[in-house]
């Protein structure tokens, strides 16, 4: 399958969710045997001897498909979720949005220093969550981070520095608003 | 890897969200790469000769295996979310909660009447979200419906009919409260 066919089944809702927003919606590349499979080989294809062993999930479409990349790799599945929804002792980054501010934890005892860790979302737009998610797997100390998306925005305005040196991989590049 | 070891992986944290929960953590179960392998080695193994098509996980954890058993089946994946999170037009069923009420919803566009439909999710509780993502989901028409879960709360009250016919599978059988 080529780019372009996966391109064609990501499905542009305009005006969602605020006005002036063009919303990249996976739900119809998902949905689809063949780009879901396709998706999957072109992240595996990347990472596969990177040494891997904890694929971090973004909350919520990071978890589509990180947990299926984190099986594929052999690593395991970490979730970063909204504060106060992991039961045990957390690690927390809290990061700045558009009004007021949000966090990311991640359990204590997900993360070790032995770990390679790979940071998965489905979007990169500003970067602002990713930055976030970034710090905190750091506080971990992990060996390396490395980050990755479906769809990276490219015209979006990108947060300064927001990979902090960390590689970042995306398997389509978008353009948003095409002038 | 045993019945037993993956029991054993499970997390219990007492009085989360509120008293009187014995909260089963599935995190530690995904962290941990051969317990992530297994639980997805047997789901594949029950479902595999069942001609599934879409895979639909229930927000947000049962994106997590959902999506990756819907890979390893060669089949699509649908998320089942909570209102006004999916873009396009969508069908609903609302349920009730201890307090108030829910809703999922579903892209009118992500099941047809061809699909055989495996809807997942993490834990099986009293079974009144199974029973709304159930309602949902037939709603399309398609041609069967399967229901898969993690771990079965076995002594936790059931919502009357909560399957309403639909074979219900789940990896690990748990007694949240023991005698």
């Amino acid at each position: 399958m080529t780019t372009e066919e996966l391109k064609e089944h990501i499905r542009v809702v305009p005006d969602f969710p605020i006005k002036g927003i063009m919303f990249q919606d996976i739900s119809t590349l998902m949905k689809d045997k063949d780009c879901l499979k396709e998706l999957l080989d072109r992240l595996y294809e990347h990472y596969k001897d990177k040494g891997i062993t904890k694929v971090i999930g973004i909350e919520s479409r990071g978890y589509i498909l990180g947990a299926a990349l984190a099986v594929r790799l052999g690593a395991g599945f970490v979730m970063a979720r909204k504060p106060g929804k992991l039961p045990a002792e957390t690690l927390r980054e809290t990061y700045a949005k558009e009004y007021g501010t949000d966090a990311l934890e991640i359990h204590k005892d997900a993360i070790s220093e032995d770990d390679v860790c790979l940071i998965h979302d489905d979007l990169l737009a500003t970067g602002g969550t990713t930055a976030a998610g970034l710090r905190l797997v750091r506080k971990f100390n992990p060996r390396a981070v490395y980050i990755s998306f479906l769809i990276d925005l490219v015209d979006c305005p990108r947060a300064a520095n927001y990979s902090e040196g960390a590689e970042v991989f995306s398997v389509l590049e978008v353009i948003e608003n095409p002038k």
